[in-house]
């Protein structure tokens, strides 16, 4: 096929599925794509995701009795895909609901149409020139406007980089504090409870004190080096290493005890600490973050347990939305023997999501925790290989019983598929939806990065869009926000002047800066402001590049509708100048207008290059 | 001359200047040197800077009575060069007192044996290769050892990066609050005393509103953007277009309101901005800093004005040093008509200094604040070209009455000749001495290295360090501090990745880190962290380099004696890992080991070619 034509496939096949979902698509794209097909665009047809609005301050965030009414559907996955019936008998009959079921065949076709496009020459090419005219081109936007766009920064009464509103767009809940911040917790709680029970270990009860002597260890001699969370030169390419940078000390009892919501405090101090952060966050009126809690699929209780533990510990803040991680972490649950198959850890991941959203009276504190959960991330190390190919001829995870882990698009198929259907049963009963916010391209293979521009709303990294110009261009043209952590690639996979986000930015991909682990990555108690900073010295950006970012990292996010007028303007859901208003944003109008009308030129290069290639079809 | 002996020559050089002034000098180095001249090294020989120890909690540190009796000495500045005699006869007689007086022929000659020595093209090699053999060593030695440095770390009880001690030893204390806190204290001000009589413009009174009303702005619209003073990539290459920075909203009426010492209200905003940012470094503990405050040498006056703006204002902070900037803008001064000649600039400097020190009892003001202050800075564009070429044939400065301004190297030998015979007679009197630390090696000629190496306790910046092995090398086995400030650098004259620091570092320099301007180079609350978290994600450094670092600006700060030993460990004065206490700096014994018995090595190396050398001419 030809490459225009192909690229536009591409952007089609992303547009379905992203309406499917109730994931974003930008509209600009959206209307040349009609125009291109000769159909008319409607804003009727846009689909938007729902979002929670955040109580408003007389309001009890942990509200229970608002539950609505209960329905008579049953859910049932099979084969990995959730199907809901109108009833029991429905059921029997086999006989699901009209929902847009995801479909295997086309999904593997889909996928495929995009891997061919990627690998074909003449494509290639042609996105790889695009690129660097996009490059090209913002150099010189730079250096005729800079100094206007600054004017027009410095005549904006009131707002600057330090009151735009920034949102840490990928962040793990289980590192949101930084090491500092963690050691003196560690160290407060065993000054002021040292005789408080605080695991069981064989049956035998421990206080803390007990924990640390079984240790060999005195809290008040500890320091972040002998914590030993910080990520150094050691954690380069050593994702393992990575890894066990979670328990502090190198004690796994203690990541336990800390870190995790399930333990038994019930999770108590890791909420402080959570809280502790959400705190500064508050006061620091500008900054929100979407930290990943972990639901892992090993048993269906994961989920009440989680809602219980973020009820009974107040852990609601305004400035906090929460995202659910799903580690892919199959092969060891399986070689432990806790799951029998792929098909019963989706199972235990999503069934409980469907019987709270059919009868959420029966489930009150998962429907409450959902409000605040706005959508889902799929996280572990990309470089691991997968021997596996993923194609319509693979087992289906009710099949999928050996110790083998699936590969990374067989997991982000499956994921979508109930996010997606979840999405339309909850938008059918008015409550919100959920987005796919999968960890993508970080490392591994560069098909990642196809299975994500299929399934996901957005992602955490890109970096190997760097090695593939088509699927570069394609994730610009459809504006798909990368939530990218330079700071966290530094110590893990990418020196940090060789990072893209700079070039990213440049050609005018949709980027926001996040911090992954502050934990793990920072030094200062303003993660988020070191993440800034850094980019901003190291890169030379200027305070309009900042504010770009910044907004980009709203627009992201999954701050609800009200919150983005607030923050970005009332028209925000428009693109081009008109979406942006500079008294809240800060983002120059020369800026914007130079993003929207790069858009539409290379949209509308793309429509007559079609054209072109159809003619000379034609005509042979 | 030979390459070896030339080198000992130079440093044998660089002692004596230190003694005279008593600059610090390493014993290390200094044992070899007498070995090599066959003489035999003395502990009593050595020379120590006094600082004063800050006062009790329970000690006034305003206290005005405790000034010590009147001397009948008298004091007089000729040619630029202090004289002191026993009382008005021995002026009359023309006989001073037998103090080292600095001699301009042995000065120019000194310096012209260091400049013929760093184009020598043996010595060129030599140096060259030994710095390629010191940095190669420390990468072996790190991927020996780096496992073992962090070890040792991690058991060193309840010490860790965040709790050593840490100095600023390089910024400008108009700049030292960021861009931010200027901000939020401008719009306090105009909130709290719109009506307060705040400047006199041509004799008329005007209130803080009408001072901005004149300048046509609200405070409440103002933002970072439109107060302009952070540096950006405008400023590259641009000191004229970085000193305009200093003027917020490029007004210096606020510059003159809110920055300066002297000016309707007594400097009191400026002195509540430097309180702030003390309180901030009070309560983080582990924070010093060492604020440059300027003398212009305009009038006589300026002293006595700042010593009361000090006291009247309280200004005094245990975590501040004070170091008195001097600008090199004689020319400015002159041309509009305020000065006559150099000398009187000198005079206008010094001669307060002296009188304070001579009869402190009638200068008690002065005499109080001199005890917080440790040091003076020569300041300004290093890059600025001079025509005149300094030797023994220049005109004094009494003669020097012309509009042009007096190179570099003429500064730094009359302000250091100023210096060292007043710590000469200070030490007679008891006092604390001051140490020399001049912008140096910023931009510019080479030769501003040659005469810090000579005239400098310590330096600023030292970036052309890397252009001239020769010097790099000399300014190793001096172990003369540097204080380096990257992202300074990175704004003005050298991208972040191109920055020498941590080349030097490896190579065993005496660098530290310090931030220069937090007002424009600066984004977080916590810039001095900003600056070592920058350096450490971008360079990779270890725990141990960093703690290596804040070790060495404690060293090369004006802290007292006392404080040192708490900051240190008691035998901070001995050299290697004796001097080194582990529990106070966290810098690992096997870092200081190898530091020590590398620089060892260096001067053995260099003893056993000098006789090399002197063995082959006995020969010939």
């Amino acid at each position: 096929m030809l490459s225009a034509k192909s690229l536009v496939k591409a952007l089609l096949i992303r547009e379905k599925y992203s309406r499917l979902a109730y994931h974003r698509f930008p509209r600009t794209t959206s209307q040349y794509l009609c125009s291109m097909q000769d159909e008319k665009w409607r804003v009727e047809d846009e689909v938007y995701p729902d979002f929670h609005s955040p109580p408003e301050e007389n309001e009890d965030p942990y509200n229970l009795d608002d539950a609505p009414d209960n329905l008579d559907y049953v859910i049932k996955i099979k084969g990995g895909i959730p199907f809901v019936y109108d009833n029991k008998e429905m059921m029997e009959l086999n006989e699901p609901r009209s929902l847009p079921y995801p479909d295997l065949e086309t999904y593997t076709l889909d996928l495929s149409h995009v891997l061919a496009l990627i690998a074909d020459g003449p494509t290639k090419t042609y996105c790889h020139r695009r690129l660097n005219f996009l490059e090209s081109k913002f150099s010189l936007h730079e250096m005729l406007n800079e100094m206007s766009e600054f004017k027009e920064l410095k005549s904006n009464p009131h707002r600057d980089f330090y009151n735009v509103r920034k949102v840490d767009t990928h962040i793990h809940a289980a590192a949101c504090m930084n090491q500092k911040h963690l050691l003196r917790f560690i160290k407060h709680t065993y000054q002021t409870e040292p005789d408080r029970i605080v695991a069981e270990k064989k049956g035998k009860k421990m206080t803390l004190k007990q924990v640390f002597e079984s240790l060999h260890m005195d809290p008040y001699d500890l320091t972040v080096d002998s914590l030993d969370v910080h990520a150094g030169r050691q954690t380069f390419h050593r994702f393992d290493k990575f890894n066990s940078k979670y328990n502090p000390v190198g004690a796994s009892e203690l990541r336990d005890l800390y870190l995790k919501t399930e333990n038994y405090i019930g999770g108590e101090y890791f909420a402080r600490m959570v809280k502790e952060v959400a705190r500064e966050l508050e006061e620091s009126k500008y900054q929100y973050t979407e930290p990943r809690l972990s639901i892992y699929g090993r048993s269906p209780d994961e989920w009440l347990n989680l809602a219980k533990w973020f009820i009974k510990h107040k852990v609601y803040s305004p400035n906090m939305r929460w995202i659910i991680q799903v580690p892919r972490i199959y092969d060891i649950f399986r070689s432990k023997n806790i799951l029998p198959s792929f098909g019963k850890m989706l199972e235990n991941i999503f069934v409980p999501l469907f019987e709270a959203t059919i009868n959420p009276k029966d489930h009150r504190e998962l429907h409450l925790f959902l409000k605040y959960v706005t959508g889902f991330d799929s996280v572990d190390d990309e470089s691991k290989h997968s021997g596996h190919m993923f194609s319509d001829k693979s087992l289906n995870p009710d099949l999928w019983t050996s110790e083998k882990n699936p590969p990374y698009s067989y997991y982000l198929y499956y994921m979508y598929a109930n996010i997606m259907l979840l999405n339309n049963l909850r938008r059918e009963r008015g409550m919100c939806t959920f987005l796919f916010r999968p960890h993508c391209g970080e490392a591994g293979s560069i098909t990642h990065l196809v299975s994500a521009f299929l399934t996901a709303d957005n992602i955490s990294h890109g970096l190997l869009l760097k090695k593939s110009p088509v699927l570069q261009y394609l994730y610009y043209l459809a504006q798909i926000p990368i939530a990218m952590s330079p700071l966290s690639n530094n110590s893990l996979f990418l020196e940090y002047s060789k990072n893209p986000l700079r070039e990213f930015l440049h050609k005018g991909l949709h980027v926001s800066l996040s911090t992954d682990d502050p934990m793990q990555f920072h030094y200062t108690k303003e993660a988020l402001m070191e993440e800034y900073a850094i980019a901003a010295q190291v890169w030379k950006l200027s305070t309009c590049d900042l504010c770009e970012i910044a907004r980009n990292s709203v627009l992201q996010s999954g701050l609800s509708d009200k919150e983005k007028q607030k923050f970005l303007g009332v028209n925000y859901c428009k693109e081009g100048p008109e979406g942006n208003d500079i008294r809240k944003t800060n983002v120059a109008q020369i800026r914007m207008a130079f993003r929207y009308e790069t858009l539409c030129n290379e949209l509308s290069f793309l429509s007559d290059a079609m054209r072109t290639e159809e003619i000379s079809t034609l005509t042979k």
